[in-house]
C-alpha cells in the first residue's frame, strides 16, 4: 500500500495532487471549535486528551484535509519546566517566573516529557485511532528561540529587544538555556512520534527578528541540535521547520536537515527553490488575509502559488501563518477543494 | 565646493568614507530629548517648530552624524484629512473616524499641506538655519499602504486583516484612497524640499505585511506614484524608499524609481545588492537590537555589514528600524565613531 499523500510529499516524492492542510486548522474559526471552548479554557482544552482529539479532528471531517495536527500549544513545556503560562482573554499568553537574569536559566527544570506531558501522547494515541488511515497526524513544538523568547520577554513580543540583549549579554547562558529548550522540545517530539504521529514540525515563528549572523547563533545551531535528535530515534518520521519571516536566508534553515521547510507569503516558491535546492520539500505559502477576500481574488493567488510549484513534486499547500480566527469556513472549504482539483488537474495536464 | 557627503551616497557617487544616520536618532534614548517631552505632550512636540527643531538638532551635536531628519510623525497628515490621531501613553496611536467602509473614503479631505501642515515647514527651515552646511536635511512622509492601515486598523496592528479584507473587497475605493494618501504625502515631501530638506524619505513601515502580489498592487503601485509626483517638481532631491519587511522581493521595491532603497537587518547587503542592480544606493542594516549587546559583539556585526557593501560606494550606514527607546547613547556614540573611522580606513586600504 503507498504512503499517505502528505507523507509522501514530505520525502519529496512524486504525487497525483497538492496536499493541503492548514496551521491551526483546528481553530475559533469553526463553530464546532467554538462549541467546545464555550466549555472549557484554552488550558483544559490542551490538556484534556479527549478534547484535543475531537478539536483535531473537526477539520478533517468538514473538509478533507490531507493530514492532521495535534491540537495543543507551543508552551506546553514551560510549566513543567517552572515557569507557568497563563492565558488570559484579548492578551497573548503571561509566562511567569521565566529568565531576566543568567542565574534563572539553572532554575529550570529538565523533566521527563513522558511524566508531565504524557496528556499529549493520550491525544496523540486517541485521535490516531480515530483518524482515517490516509490522513496522517503531525505531532509539533516550538524552537529553542521562540521559545526562550517566551520565557524572557515573558509573554509575546513585537521587537524581541529582551531577548537580543539577553543573547549578546550572556552568551553562555543562553547556551544552557538554548540547549536545555532543543532537548526538551526534542523529547516532546519524540513522545508525539511514539504516540502514532507520522510528521513532525518544529514551529520557530519568531525566528525571522533575526539577521542572518544571529540566526546561525542562535536559530539554526539549535534547531539542527533538535533535528539531530529526533532523526537519532526516529529517522523515518519526517521533520518540517517552520521558520517565519526568515525567507532572506531561508537557505540558511535549511541547513538544520529538515525534509521539509515552511515558507510564509512573503517568498515566492520558485525563489524559495533557488534558494534551498531541490532536495528539501517546501510547504506554504499563502497569506491568511487573502482568505478574507472574495473568491475571485483568491483564487489566482492560489493559481500563482500553484505555478511557483513547479511541476507540484515536493510541495505541500498550506497558509503562510495560522489560518485567523475571523476567516469564514466557507472560503477555506473552497480554498481546500480547489487545490485539491487544481492541483490534481494540473498532474493530468503535464502527464 | 563638493556636496555633502550624505547626498553623494544618494547619489551613488564614491565618497571618502560611509555616511551615517539613524532612524528615529532624534528619540528618547537622549536624556536631552526627554527633557524637551517631559515638558510637553508629543504633538505638541511635532507642532512646535522651535522644538522640533531642537530635538532635531540634539544629535547631530552629540554624535556628529552625517544626515539629520526633521522631527515629525508619519501620522501629521491623518489629522488634516479628517482623522484626528490620538497618542495615548504605553499605547500605539489611536486614529479616530478612519476607514471602515468604501463610503469613508470620499468623506476624507484632500487639503493643503501648506495651509494645515505650515508646522512642518517651519520647523524645517528653522532647523536648515541652523544646521552647519555639511549636514543635510531629510524630510519624510508615509507611503500610502502604510498610511492607509493606520486609517482601516484605527492604529497599530500585527496582522493587517481589516487593511486586506478592505483592499481585496474594495479595490475601487481603495484605489481612491491610496491615490489620495500617495498625493497629500507627496506634497507634504515637496512641502519639505521646498522649505530646505535636501533629501526625501519615504516610510513603508508595514509593506512586508504583504505578499509580492499585493505589494506590486498596494505598495509599489502608489510608492511609484509618489516618487513620480516629486521627480516632476524637484528633480534634483534624492528619494530614499524603506519598505520595511520586504527584503523577500527587494527588487519590486526598487521599481518605484527611488535613489536609495533602505534594508532591514533580516537581507544582507550583498544579496540586496544582487536583488536591485548597481544603479541604487542601499541604507541599512543594522538590527537595533545588537546596540543592546556590548561592544565586543557589536563591532563584528558592522564589519559585516561594511563586508557586504563592497567597496562601500552607495551605502548608506543605519539601522534596519527606528533606534529603540532603552539604547545606551554611550553604544550609539561607539557605532557612530566606528563606521566613520572604519570605513574612512578602508577606502584608504582598497586605494
Amino acid at each position: 500500500m503507498t504512503e499517505p499523500l502528505f507523507l509522501r510529499a514530505c520525502r519529496n516524492q512524486p504525487t497525483e495532487r497538492t496536499p493541503i492542510w492548514l496551521m491551526r486548522q483546528a481553530g475559533r474559526y469553526m463553530a464546532e471549535y467554538r462549541a467546545v471552548r464555550a466549555k472549557v479554557d484554552f488550558w483544559t482544552l490542551c490538556q484534556t486528551p479527549e478534547l484535543a482529539c475531537e478539536v483535531t479532528l473537526q477539520p478533517i471531517e468538514a473538509y478533507g484535509l490531507d493530514a492532521a495536527i495535534i491540537f495543543s500549544d507551543l508552551l506546553t513545556l514551560l510549566p513543567p519546566m517552572g515557569a507557568p503560562v497563563e492565558f488570559s482573554k484579548g492578551h497573548g499568553p503571561v509566562v511567569h517566573d521565566g529568565v531576566q537574569a543568567a542565574a534563572d536559566v539553572d532554575r529550570l527544570k529538565h523533566f521527563d516529557v513522558a511524566d508531565d506531558l504524557g496528556y499529549v501522547a493520550a491525544a496523540v494515541r486517541a485521535t490516531v485511532a480515530a483518524l482515517p488511515a490516509h490522513v496522517p497526524l503531525i505531532g509539533f513544538a516550538g524552537a529553542p528561540f521562540t521559545l526562550a523568547s517566551y520565557l524572557i520577554e515573558g509573554g509575546s513580543s513585537r521587537q524581541f529587544m529582551k531577548t537580543k540583549a539577553f543573547l549578546h549579554q550572556e552568551p553562555a547562558a543562553a547556551d544552557r538555556l538554548f540547549a536545555l529548550l532543543a532537548d526538551v522540545s526534542a523529547d516532546l517530539l519524540c513522545l508525539q512520534a511514539e504516540a502514532g504521529c507520522r510528521a513532525l514540525q518544529i514551529f520557530d515563528s519568531w525566528a525571522g527578528c533575526l539577521d542572518p549572523a544571529d540566526y546561525a547563533d542562535w536559530g539554526l545551531r539549535y534547531t539542527k541540535r533538535m533535528v539531530d535528535r529526533i532523526r537519532a530515534r526516529h529517522p523515518g518520521v519526517p521533520v518540517i521547520v517552520f521558520a517565519k519571516g526568515t525567507g532572506t536566508y531561508l537557505d540558511l534553515v535549511g541547513q538544520c536537515g529538515a525534509d521539509v521547510l515552511g515558507v510564509d507569503w512573503t517568498l515566492s516558491l520558485d525563489r524559495a527553490r533557488a534558494l534551498v535546492g531541490p532536495s528539501v520539500s517546501l510547504q506554504g505559502n499563502l497569506d491568511p488575509g487573502r482568505l478574507f477576500g472574495p473568491w475571485s481574488a483568491l483564487q489566482p493567488a492560489i493559481d500563482r502559488i500553484l505555478d511557483a510549484a513547479g511541476d507540484g513534486t515536493g510541495h505541500i499547500f498550506n497558509l503562510g501563518h495560522g489560518i485567523h480566527q475571523h476567516t469564514s469556513p466557507e472560503r477555506v472549504g473552497e480554498l481546500i477543494r480547489y487545490v485539491q482539483q487544481a492541483s490534481a488537474a494540473r498532474r493530468t495536464t503535464q502527464g
